[in-house]
């Protein structure tokens, strides 16, 4: 099964740029949301996550802008969970614009499970288990 | 004596938007750059502020607009303390488009000085000395 | 009759700073976000406006900082018509923490018609009366 | 002959977040800085290429993320002309941390020469004869 989550955004004014499109750095803000709200759709609230020491930060992240995305554009997050190694998770991104459901841009991020330290640390079985299919 | 510092920064494609100038809430970050590099300039580096636990956060912003800054100008940031309380900082700044020295914005932010605890605080001696003109 | 309108918005890892809180100037997108959406659900949509050639670009924006907002608290920001002059629109601005509804942040922005040319216009007729409780 | 330049930019409290070091999708605003004046270095004021009704915008770009970069840090944005192909150009970017020159990010991105129609078109000659070694 695959783990995976919509979220809907509207582009705002400040996501804009001079070329009158979004700025490609933005798009990757709405990948952590998509990544967030995966999270909590499984019940992982990342917040509460950190209170526990434990940080997931992000080591790559990679994106394809196939068109561009204007003010005012109602968009679709995807975010897909794609592979949980033993201290990394990788997950996909796909944003489309609404209605027409027509693919703007793809991407990905890659994370590591680090503690307080900052050194990397298995996952969580607690939290694999909830991101599990 | 006047306690001004000034700075340039160059106006960057993420900083513009759909109108093709800059968003207005943008100034605001070239107003903290403002503050940090007046403070720096009198000996007082943030950062070790903060280590020492206490911080400097903003109260109060304000801004006006009279001419729009577009991508790629080069502006001249002055920024200027107003007035120091006994627990309080004001600053003020203006946004100028080089070389005309065109007046683009006008601003001002006003600070509390804080603990760890977040509570207010007595401005440090040592900063206070630090500020006077 | 006030003619308000209020959003929720989600605090972002984007949002915050160092301290751990939300960047002062990232108050003014939701400030945005509050406009737009209040002059939708009055039946304008901005985009369209300003496929008229009319813009609203902000002349003045203030804010006034309570309480910190944090990653992942949700807010609601209200946002109501204070005044309408013969070119000028002036919005008012409060951010809550849900769900608690514990004012963080208020807020204002003044705006003014121009347009294409830059040039200051009186509000249109059907704009002025679209806002007109 | 390598086509490279270096520029040196300060976190900003602006560019940091709740985890006290710079968000992720920050950096990719660096790399804008970058090539912006990598082409200036070599005679290309982007914004008159703009003016000519020529856009180069991104069609991809990736981040590697190695050590954070925090508040206050100075930092080392070098920016290399990678390839250029016939409508194509990839820039490749390492950010350092000063003094020390430790590597904390490296990435790269691709764009593509489009018209005012948004279509894709050759690299002009003179743009293509600035950029060779």
């Amino acid at each position: 099964m695959v783990v995976e989550h919509e979220i809907k955004v509207r582009v705002r004014y400040a996501d804009t740029d001079t070329m009158r499109v979004v700025y490609y750095a933005n798009f990757f803000i709405w990948f952590e949301s998509g990544r967030i709200e995966l999270l909590r759709s499984r019940g992982v609230v990342y917040r509460d996550i950190e209170a526990m020491g434990i940080f997931i930060p992000v080591v790559e992240a990679q994106a394809t802008y196939l068109s561009p995305a204007r003010f005012d554009d109602e968009l679709l997050v995807r975010t897909r969970l794609k592979a949980m190694g033993t201290t990394s998770v990788t997950f996909e991104n796909e944003v489309y614009r609404l209605p027409e459901m027509e693919l703007l841009c793809r991407g990905s991020t890659v994370h590591v499970v680090v503690g307080k330290d900052g050194k990397s640390m298995p996952i969580p079985e607690a939290l694999r288990a909830r991101l599990s299919a």
